[in-house]
């Protein structure tokens, strides 16, 4: 009878993209053009399409005061500073009201008191920006699309912020090489529209695709949903042009995969959350953009299977492999109950998985795929599921994936926590949390990318609690800490997580990134109050 | 008839990996075991076996005298420091005599004056070593397997060889995760074995892996022949441990694909020949070893149809797609003359291509690569060649390739060049070199990595001639920058480029990297004459 129902599975599968075993996908298709109107009805989706809408926090009291931050030995802004800057930029491009949205940061967890928004058109209008305020000792905070996890991209105190929103062009894209040139304010899905016209893609792809900015990707080397296939971004990013704090543009750009002439010093670039440097504009390797995409979303009884799929994903999906994802049942029910217009194909497991493969021969890529899913089911470790290579389908499936970390801030305040674990300790911190917690919070849950040993660990209450922070941290720091594992895999330190950078890099480590700092930036004028304490 | 030619390859590669027209392969399968013999009989094989064995161009003057190097102003080697250095390691490690291996470079171009070999057996020794050499005003010079190209792995005047053979273990490999932990002074083909053992993969294969230690390969970030499929090692290599020449240990290991925590240092380590640090050990990110390996070897009338051929294969082949390498008739013939055990199964044409295939699925990896070679040889872009799954042919065919760069330096003394060009100006700068050199060269000719935009261009004379260096030089770094190519693509900048970095880079760049390596080295004691001039 088993075998009855995989001869049936391959079937379903080769007959094109529906569901596997039980239930028929349901959702709508969500297309871009869509976007609009379910934002109407659904406030908490346009959070993926502009950022600071769908949180339902309130706004929080200034980070100065909540955190009593002792403001830098910096000057303070003057109405001769505007009017510089207002020659400079000319006057649409200096912002001293309604700052709001770019004072507080996604979560709704910091907010500074900036007076003062920069919007230069050009790297050289960056550079002169920055080398006024250098001179003046003026703090600036670069900001991308403010879709940061870690207060990265707001003010703590009265830094200027320096918008890069009108940089947003892209300058090339070779479709024989695959080596794409954009501008650093640039948003993720217009460069990938942009790459996909010639039949490539950008390697990197996150939830903030419709807001974020391809250079506060690059500056805080976010990792995403494809890390299990293309790689981290210092793979793919080729060149980066950034101007320093003296107003010194470096061209570190290169249209090249090869480049081996003197120190990659690119890279510190790459994941200093705009502390050392503000990128400007970079060069990105872009694969092929694959014939046929499918997307499994499979229910689980325990960890454990969930361990297993993933080696059998790996051997058998082999190099059509793009995402492996992990959802519990918790986060995906929380998302659920927050955004009617989500449906889920399958329900009643403990844990979810969302396994993608791309590839270039659709007949191909769906043999395999069953071969995977049969394999599973076989052996009693895929318990149900539904398999999907229609566009419209496979975007809907993303959806629930991508609406899992916004269900949990919807109406809550939530601790969000980005930690690299061993694949065998991987899901024991939720259980630990969870126990730790007790009622105190409403959610404790986990979710993501399982391919790359990185997991989201929230912890949801009703409001920002202190006795939930205390038994929340430093334990998981601590705990991580013990494990080897790193402290933020890919959201960065930022504001929230400096004091505790020591608990992934020792003492020698953050010793030169302060020399490295003192160096590139000697003022300190760069985003302040930021990865280092 | 085309088509019915066309239906002959696809019978003949769906048998199981053979000639696909005309010539069978009739070079004798070439395994780890037979090296021994082989060398024996050509000693040139012996080179990626045993560095320094093969090259026939006589021992050269001392390259102090030669390039009227001036000696920095370090401390000369005393007998003091040598019994220092005795007590620290025991005398086994400490060299004294027959240093010849150590200071002259695997091109017999660069001749050091070494007195002193240190052959320290753990990151403690290393970190001694250096903290009393840099109290002391020793200089240093790193060496693993010394098979780099550009001088940067030996002595120029008197500096100690600091050898890192004995720290050649590998110190695990995950399989589920694909992370392996190795020491610096491992041999990269050793290391590739342990990771076979376990179903896994080192993504860097390259000619010298026989010789070249792992460590070196990141200190150069080597490239190799798979860099488009796996990318460069600032996006496999996921943590380093590296000594600095104060003797401090900086520790930027990670076991983990993701870990946002502080600046991205390790990456200042890649790539930069041993002039910042010493690297010690390392963890990688190691691909699953494909189930099915297929080598194509094609031949083709003109520039144009090996570009269209490379775009097809990009196309048809996607993400199987290992390895594109271009070979021109005059580089094949060349390795052909001088190794008589290597038959190529083809011959007569300007142009050749090896195309290499990694798959999870045999069967899908030879319909795709028939579709491709079908399409080539219907649109008369490819004109002849084999096909092969089998390991022991695909051994012979790659053999072909590593052989090409041997065969120019074997009898004669070789120009090499190593820059990155835009694909579709690739191949001019060999026309036109050749042109410039005219008969005073007796071998002008381009291979290497068309995947990569990558040229290896190499002038090969009887025996260094100054007229045909004034030819070359600076005109192929000039030719390159216009084009805003990189003078070096792979090999580095070591001590025979370093007057030409700033064909690459500008002075902003250039300024920072001194800055760096004044951080990190204060008293300029590592691997000086090296990288900055």
């Amino acid at each position: 009878m088993r075998f009855q129902q995989l001869l049936h599975v391959r079937r379903l599968v080769s007959a094109g993209a529906t569901t596997l075993m039980r239930r028929p996908i349901t959702t709508t298709t969500i297309t871009t053009t869509s976007r609009t109107a379910l934002a109407a009805t659904y406030p908490a989706f346009a959070t993926t399409v502009r950022t600071m809408a769908g949180s339902g926090a309130p706004i929080p009291e200034l980070t100065e005061i909540t955190d009593n931050v002792q403001r830098g030995n910096y000057a303070t802004l003057t109405d001769k500073d505007v009017a510089h800057f207002e020659q400079l930029l000319g006057k649409n491009f200096v912002l001293t009201e309604d700052l709001e949205g770019y004072n507080i940061c996604f979560l709704k967890r910091i907010r500074g008191n900036s007076k003062l928004v920069l919007k230069p058109g050009s790297t050289a209008e960056v550079a002169a920006i920055l080398k006024y305020c250098n001179e003046r000792r003026l703090a600036v905070v670069p900001q991308g699309g403010n879709t940061g996890l870690v207060g990265g991209s707001v003010p703590i105190c009265d830094e200027i912020v320096l918008s890069l929103a009108r940089l947003n062009k892209v300058l090339s894209v070779d479709e024989v090489t695959g080596i794409a040139v954009v501008e650093a304010g640039c948003i993720l899905e217009n460069f990938d529209q942009r790459a996909r016209e010639v039949g490539l893609t950008v390697p990197l792809d996150l939830g903030a695709k419709a807001s974020c900015h391809i250079g506060g990707n690059v500056s805080t080397n976010a990792g995403g949903v494809r890390v299990v296939r293309y790689g981290n971004l210092h793979g793919s990013v080729l060149g980066v042009e950034a101007v320093l704090a003296t107003g010194q543009v470096l061209d570190l750009m290169s249209n090249f995969k090869k480049d081996n002439t003197g120190y990659h010093m690119k890279h510190l670039f790459i994941g200093s959350e705009g502390t050392l440097g503000v990128v400007t504009k970079l060069s990105m390797l872009c694969p092929h953009s694959s014939r046929a995409v499918n997307v499994a979303f499979i229910g689980l009884n325990s960890f454990d299977d969930v361990l297993k799929t993933f080696v059998s994903a790996k051997r058998n999906l082999g190099e059509i492999l793009s995402s492996c994802e992990l959802i519990d049942e918790r986060a995906l029910n929380t998302a659920l109950e927050q955004f009617k217009f989500l449906n889920s194909p399958i329900s009643g497991f403990p844990f979810y998985m969302l396994i993608e493969t791309s590839g270039s021969n659709g007949d191909h890529d769906e043999e395999k795929i069953n071969q995977f899913i049969g394999d599973g089911m076989e052996r009693g470790e895929i318990q149900d599921g539904t398999v999907t290579g229609d566009p419209g389908k496979v975007q809907e499936i993303w959806k629930i994936r991508e609406m899992v970390p916004l269900g949990l801030i919807e109406k809550s305040f939530c601790f969000k926590y980005d930690i690299s674990l061993p694949l065998r300790d991987f899901y024991n911190i939720v259980d630990v949390m969870r126990e730790r917690c007790g009622p105190l919070a409403t959610v404790v849950c986990g979710y993501g990318h399982l391919g790359d040993s990185n997991l989201h660990l929230n912890v949801s209450c009703e409001e920002f609690n202190d006795e939930i922070y205390k038994r929340v941290e430093p334990f998981v720091y601590e705990y991580t800490s013990k494990l080897k594992g790193s402290i933020s895999a890919e959201h960065g330190i930022g504001f929230l997580k400096k004091d505790y950078l020591h608990y992934s890099k020792d003492p020698v480590a953050i010793g030169y990134m302060r020399e490295m700092k003192k160096l590139l930036d000697p003022n300190s004028i760069l985003n302040p109050y930021k990865v280092l304490n």
